[in-house]
């Protein structure tokens, strides 16, 4: 199978410079290969171990199995963060972002991350005009079991689709820690259940049952989606420059990130949209840190921010051209898609050379105006050519990016796997919770 | 009528230094009420009168009064940039993100922006599924008409659907230049069509025919959202720094941008995320200049980037209050909504305080939590607290938010109105389209 490309000419670091930063990293990857094969999940590093866990895949295979999915209309996914961040990305990229207008694909699946009236107004409505509650299933994933959003909307959507669904505990599937006090609640109500190992955090959590179970009541090829992440893993964690593009991505990324403090995934596809959402995830929370790995105060990071193209070229195109020079970009792009063809009309007159041109040529070509507007400017960009969107694909390149990142925070001397500022508000939030 | 309250309690900068920069912008502000009282389009500046244009909503309400709105399912909204961003920050601040899945109200409105087969199939998938013509219309704004894929996307459009609706011109609306090419394009199809001041640029075009036709189309207030406009323009061009906000604003965040490269619009409702969206465009287009008025090369901008409350706490958090201290927040939310109740329930029992308590009081409590915590990390915000989300109250909203650009711009030293470094890339995309 052939995954993507990564393209560095213009990433304005010399090939020397690039070797010696890449060999701070060869135990570590080393450590990692060792980490991914093994059956255990004790170390963070170990959800390396996940796309390759035959166990894991069994399991939600037979959860997911227990459900008739002809009758499947709507999937309702409470969850927020590293419970949905991942799985979204996933859904997105295949299904795009119009398919709950078209009535053939089935079933279709909500998002309730955070806590909002309207949203949550809307969804309850949506599940009372069903006939029969074998048309939804409420997967409601929270690790700690403690999460405020989570709990909330989850609790407050089956008080409001009870009357009418008496049985909807049967409907519901919780995903959580084997020890939370979720868990244990999800047995009392007799509600499914499958768990996520506790040294797998939220953000490195998708190919785990957090993302493959939604994602295979979806009806996607969860196999394939393992497949791709599998081999990312293969390729990643050898200690190998010119094939192991987690670890030239890393290096490349720690260099600039001591001069330029923005960097902007930009996804020449809106399908790829929520890819870059789960990335700024991984990102933000792996390599934002106080204190480093020594406990020196260090307030390390990089702001990771997503554009879309060619969307955000009217929106951003001027800032980032003219404005200031403190942005690495990544230009992420498909190579093929099945494509309509722009017709030789009155209207296409408007605009030269767009007749009888496929969308996607039309896009490439903006693809390649950008670059060269980049390389015109003296910006330093890497380049990501995907063969194709599909399960296997993204797979792939999900895997890549949560290696990456693990490369990333080793080299900035970061723990990658820890959020400790998170409580920071959390803490507030509870004693106003108090008062309320 | 009451609107935002502004609070810069947390703003970290002394009266006596905000006083001193708002004074450099007495004559400029002086200006800015003059140009808005003035019934013509030749300053650009004058996007300030459109509120107050009474031609204007007359032939909008003159242009919309021709369509009967009852049998109207979708609106297709094809554009990009200046000519889709404000519509789609009101619209989806008053339907919200789950409004497609509810059968309850109509219209709905389908945005298609950028070139993307996906999209494309899928929404000509969707017209193909409908009865008769009468169920929608598409709307295509372009001001130059010479938008690559507004002109693509509309012409494809039509090809792929006029097979089964034969007289689809007559449901296509086109925006442009009085005097574009597009503009005459639909005078030979028989289009119908409604025009854009010249001296009125893509991001300051909301209360122009751009926003105003396809809102009222989708049965929105428009005139309430004009009211707010003119509302913020009455108290935000008068040279007084309690009552102007956009002045206030402004003033701020140029201090803070001397040292805070990051700008970030910390939205606590999803409904607002595309306001977000929308300013980015306002901030990044109008800031970010390779040159400064005096034609030195400055590089000047601010990255405006876009965070969810309380959905981002959950990726970007950790980063907000460990990281880099490079950022000037705006927590930006609504005081009171229509909520349901929390119950009491074995699930509640999970997170301490939630049960019996409304959604957006819970949110509440998230905001307070989050406020606390950038005062503890010593980091800079300020507070927009909207009384509701309606047309009036994101009518003002934006127009606040174009009036503190101008200021910006204008204590920047750039010219806010143009996009000079917007030809980079679309130069070279001529180019490689021509050989295609």
């Amino acid at each position: 199978m052939k995954y993507f490309s990564f393209d560095y000419d213009d990433a304005q670091i010399s090939e020397s410079k690039l070797e010696k930063s890449a060999k701070k990293l060869e135990t570590y990857i080393k450590k990692c290969h060792e980490l991914s094969t093994q059956d255990s999940y004790t170390e963070p590093e170990q959800s390396l171990h996940l796309p390759s866990d035959e166990n894991l895949i069994a399991n939600v295979e037979g959860l997911v199995g227990e459900y008739n999915l002809d009758q499947l209309k709507y999937i309702v996914l409470v969850g927020i963060g590293g419970s949905n961040l991942g799985t979204m990305a996933v859904y997105e990229s295949l299904v795009g972002q119009l398919d709950y207008l078209t009535a053939a694909r089935k079933p279709k699946m909500i998002f309730l991350d955070t806590v909002s009236s309207q949203k949550m107004y809307q969804t309850a409505e949506l599940l009372n005009s069903l006939q029969s509650s074998d048309e939804f299933i409420i997967v409601s994933i929270s690790k700690s079991g403690k999460t405020t959003e989570t709990i909330a909307n989850f609790a407050l959507l089956i008080s409001l689709v009870e009357e009418k669904f008496a049985d909807i505990n049967d409907r519901c599937i919780v995903i959580s820690g084997e020890n939370s006090a979720f868990w244990q609640k999800a047995e009392k109500l007799r509600m499914a259940k499958i768990s996520i190992p506790e040294s797998v955090g939220g953000r490195f959590s998708v190919f785990s049952a957090v993302g493959l179970v939604p994602l295979a009541l979806a009806g996607l090829n969860v196999r394939a989606l393992l497949r791709g992440a599998a081999s990312a893993i293969d390729s990643g964690t050898k200690f190998d420059f010119v094939h192991n593009h987690s670890l030239k991505s890393a290096v490349i990324t720690f260099i600039h990130s001591q001069k330029l403090p923005i960097h902007n995934t930009f996804l020449f596809n809106p399908r790829l949209d929520s890819c870059g959402h789960w990335y700024r995830q991984l990102m933000g929370e792996s390599l934002g840190k106080k204190l480093n790995l020594k406990g020196k105060t260090v307030h390390s990071g990089i702001t990771p921010i997503v554009s879309i193209g060619s969307t955000d070229l009217h929106s951003m195109a001027q800032l980032f051209y003219g404005g200031p020079k403190d942005k690495f970009t990544n230009v992420v792009y498909c190579l093929h898609e099945d494509s309509p063809i722009v017709p030789n009309s009155d209207l296409t007159e408007l605009v030269p050379n767009i007749q009888n041109n496929k969308l996607v040529d039309i896009m490439h070509a903006v693809i390649g105006g950008v670059k060269e507007a980049y390389r015109q400017n003296k910006l330093p960009f890497v380049s990501i050519a995907l063969p194709a969107i599909d399960e296997e694909q993204i797979g792939y390149y999900l895997q890549f990016r949560m290696l990456e990142m693990m490369y990333l925070a080793q080299l900035m001397g970061v723990n990658a796997f820890d959020q400790p500022s998170v409580e920071d508000y959390k803490k507030e939030t509870a004693k106003l919770l108090a008062k309320i």
